[in-house]
């Protein structure tokens, strides 16, 4: 009989799960994978504790689950390929834990009602992601359930750090700089000791730059600032998002091109960005195979902007010990980690060309003034973590 | 005979004038002042060239004087004192030149109805800045005028410090980053050979701190970055305006607080900043005289926000070899300098505490790695020295 957690990450279309067998101080990888295009052509596939494919499903275009079903589904999978394994609690990743919530906790009824509280302070992903703690509370009432916050490793951040300058009419709201990708971030705090005890003890810049892309400056493991403010549109350029923009534009669309407010929102979230940019695609792997202008241009501005940032966050750490690169571009775009790192030469970066094509953890040259890693993130994990401290402290 | 340039400087409520007399190379200040509080209690002041007071009127509460009465008041003004003078031009301050203006121009008739159409980029300041091209052109038909822009020196940046990134069918309307306060910063640039071969060569960061402020990264005397956008609310932050916010506060503040366009024009622009965080006042020498935590708060988020902005310009000039406070904050905030210089320790920058104290023009120690220096910007005499070229190459 194992022991396991189950990690699930909603969005708005799609699961994903992964459940972790509890193997003494360890987690180990059980069965994963999601369902994606809930309510348009869903499908379903996971994989096993080897990665080999352990089941898959397709609904059809025009089918549409809710995410009730998907998760009836997964669950469903679950007790069908559990094995002796039995399940002690699920973690969920909720994206704002607002100005309370500074670490993971047991998702009571309560807590619920709380979180909801802070759906205007994120209105597209919040109600998604508490919609399967309260599927799976309706369906295992028994069954520990914790919240793990998006925002939480970000809450050690000084008020400076943290405030717009807006009066207090505003701020006294939650008006604040949250920041997110803090799953992210707290992984790759705790793995840095692994790799470098200069980069786990120093002031380190971990740029997490996936489809979301923002950076977090760590001081010796704790966050003292973050690209991403109050929503996670703020900050760097991304694939769809316009990542930092002049609130005067804003007014520009709303009073000069007589914009309405959904309309501003789809283009600062959906169509901004490298999609918007490029004209071409939001995937930066399309655009840096592309010979078009356009497409030149976007990738330029997104590694322009990660270099002004950079800068900025080395101010907040008052100088930089270490840069790590991760997720999906940061993990696996050799060509991205090279024209960021030559935006902060002047930061004493140099890259060792071959490690940085190889993606070997340590990437700079033994004479660069700073280390730089790519090093792979895992949210879930962190999430299993969690889960796992709250679980046991019960 | 002496012939003499007159610098209109026109805001939504006042109009500041000087008059330089051409001495050969030399552009000497002769009569200068402004009339303010155009709309609810005008008064005049006049200064000669002694600074001696040479003229003053008060209209008194309640009345309203039109930006043709003012400037037919100063005209009567100056054609009293004018001696044996003989206006040859007059130079205006326009803040928005858009993508086009480039340099200064002779303000014909057809380039201020192109002016006029860049209006929706700055709604709240170009047509008060027009208006008083048109007044003194019907005065007066055959007397140049010449147009100055504040926009006009950062249009030496590359295409990537003044992209957003938004798709094009928004960006091809115009709107891209600006900077503004770039007559400032043209004068800086053209006083630094005075002070420092090194700060007038290499690469500097301008910090422009008065009621607003932005700061500029110039390079060799060009402007590679500044920390104004669209508009000039983005940025730092300032007596009342917020610089840079987060898109999705914007969305917040319509969806969440149903605050309509203008209520939030007027808190961005009117009701944060200095102002609004502290809940004090907007005058940084009140706040600095303030025992109150939020006034405390405020001066703390000022400096904190202007030294992540010279990390940020410093990534965008690879290094920095001089640091320069100007503008009415900036040269005569010794304190402020102390606190924003402390920002910026991990490039290297040490201030000479008694220099900085005496506000003398080279306030950094001799052991700094970055040189520091307070300068007194002088927007009206760049204007004037615009119009003369402007004139003399007709």
């Amino acid at each position: 009989m194992t022991d396991v957690i189950l990690v699930l990450n909603a969005g708005s279309s799609s699961i994903k799960f992964r459940s972790y067998a509890i193997e003494g101080d360890e987690l180990g990888l059980g069965l994963h994978g999601q369902i994606e295009g809930l309510f348009t052509s869903p499908r379903f596939i996971a994989y096993d504790r080897n990665g080999d494919q352990a089941g898959e499903k397709r609904w059809g275009d025009g089918t549409a689950l809710s995410h009730e079903d998907g998760i009836q589904y997964i669950s469903q999978f679950l007790t069908t390929h559990r094995g002796d394994n039995h399940l002690v609690a699920v973690g969920h990743r909720v994206v704002h834990g607002g100005e309370k919530f500074t670490k993971a906790v047991l998702a009571t009824p309560e807590v619920v009602d709380e979180l909801d509280k802070l759906t205007p302070l994120a209105p597209l992903h919040q109600p998604h992601n508490l919609k399967p703690i309260r599927i799976v509370a309706a369906m295992h009432p028994d069954l520990p359930q914790v919240a793990c916050f998006d925002t939480a490793f970000h809450r050690s951040q000084a008020e400076l750090a943290q405030a717009f300058a807006l009066p207090e009419s505003i701020t006294s709201r939650g008006v604040r700089r949250y920041g997110f990708h803090g799953l992210s971030y707290e992984y790759i705090a705790q793995a840095l000791p692994n790799f470098s005890k200069r980069a786990a003890q120093g002031r380190t810049i971990v740029a997490h730059l996936g489809n979301g892309a923002s950076m977090c400056a760590i001081d010796a493991g704790r966050s003292v600032a973050s690209t991403m403010g109050f929503t996670a549109v703020d900050g760097l350029m991304m694939g769809t998002r316009c990542g930092s923009l002049d609130p005067g534009v804003m007014l520009y669309l709303l009073e000069e091109l007589h914009m309405s407010t959904q309309a501003i929102e789809d283009l600062i979230y959906k169509e901004s960005g490298l999609l918007g940019v490029s004209g071409v695609s939001g995937d930066m792997r399309k655009l840096l195979a592309s010979d078009a202008p356009r497409a030149r241009f976007a990738i330029d501005l997104y590694t322009y902007r990660i270099g002004r940032e950079i800068g900025s966050l080395a101010a907040a750490l008052q100088g930089l010990d270490a840069l790590v690169f991760t997720a999906g571009i940061g993990e696996n775009s050799a060509e991205i980690r090279r024209r960021a790192a030559a935006q902060a030469a002047w930061l004493g970066i140099e890259l060792d060309a071959a490690a940085n094509d190889a993606s070997v953890p340590c990437i700079s040259a033994p004479s660069s003034k700073v280390e730089v890693w790519a090093i792979p993130t895992d949210e879930e994990r962190m999430i299993a973590r969690h889960t796992r401290a709250v679980v046991d402290a019960l």
